[in-house]
């Protein structure tokens, strides 16, 4: 091949990302070859900066530089409310919402047998402890709409059956700006079933 | 914002990246810190290698980890026939085709006066100078078909027009496994204008 190895190298480990075929690999590698020494040197120390200075928060296992998280660390968040989410990256989402200030706990997965993803893989007994010792009175299983979610959130809500907590989910319907001509049956399906009586 | 400092500085990196937006930045970031440290090791080390092992080749300007590159050193390549090309990503793309044997000599760019790129910013003069020293019967423009890539064809084609080098140009046309119904005017139109007859 006429591709020089190094390049091929950099082509190959920009393949790995989620989402990033051979081609777009090659033209990331070949836009990094072609920039200044300094600001490949700049992208490389923020790389760098991800696994140095970032790690889970004691409480609630998002993404933080410090020991606790600012949502953790902050008094201005409702005590009473923890939502769940799959990822730190849906806390992100959820907080541009702006529609929710309670807190959070991240169970790092969701369950997922047939790729070895079981209960002791996730945050499980971690949420457990927490509504032990926190004065929680409303657990949101904020999971992904998808059947691996669902799963997760059913099996965290049969857990929590027995607790004096009050356990919700986040609204499945048709999505803001949607068009109803669009979208998928189980969507709407989901919508018709879900249906708010107006007060 | 609650996306911790050094999470965002690797999102406003990826950022940079061309065709890459916020979303996809955050993808990638997210994907690299839950990534074992050897496998970012390995990434940041590919990245180094980029620069560090590659430049471009003497004469034809391809990307190199010698001093010459692997076409402009085989024995077994045409020195009759010069390819110009925009990119080195370009040689890649012609080679994959294996239609040509012959030489390259990449531009570095286009002719782009609205963003300050002149023939001076360009290998042209190089291209003059290897053409007067090497045995070059023909010169093949294989530039992109948009309004930059004809522009530098034509400069190109007006420089060489008083030498004895035979200038063409790669083909116009229906792309291979393409359809009339869906092709736009400019391509249709080209295509008759470039129609072939049939020995």
């Amino acid at each position: 091949m006429i591709i020089p190895e190094p390049l091929q190298l950099a082509i190959e480990e920009f393949s790995k990302f989620p989402g990033i075929g051979k081609k777009t690999a090659q033209r990331l590698a070949l836009f990094l070859l072609r920039r200044h020494t300094d600001d490949v040197n700049r992208f490389i120390a923020a790389i760098e900066g991800l696994k140095e200075n970032l790690h889970q928060c004691k409480t609630c296992y998002n993404i933080t530089s410090s020991e606790y998280c600012e949502i953790c660390s902050s008094p201005k968040r409702d005590h009473a409310t923890l939502c769940v989410v799959e990822d730190a990256s849906d806390i992100f989402a959820i907080e541009r919402s702006n529609q929710f200030n309670g807190k959070y706990h991240v169970l790092g997965g969701v369950l997922s047998p047939l790729s070895g993803v079981g209960p002791e893989s996730l945050k499980v007994k971690e949420l457990l402890e927490r509504l032990k010792s926190e004065d929680v009175h409303e657990v949101i299983l904020a999971l992904n709409p998808n059947t691996e979610g669902e799963t997760t959130a059913l099996y965290i809500n049969k857990l929590l059956r027995g607790l004096p907590i009050k356990v919700t989910r986040i609204a499945r319907g048709l999505p803001i700006g949607g068009d109803l001509e669009f979208s998928d049956e189980a969507t709407i399906g989901r919508a018709v079933i879900g249906r708010v009586e107006y007060t």
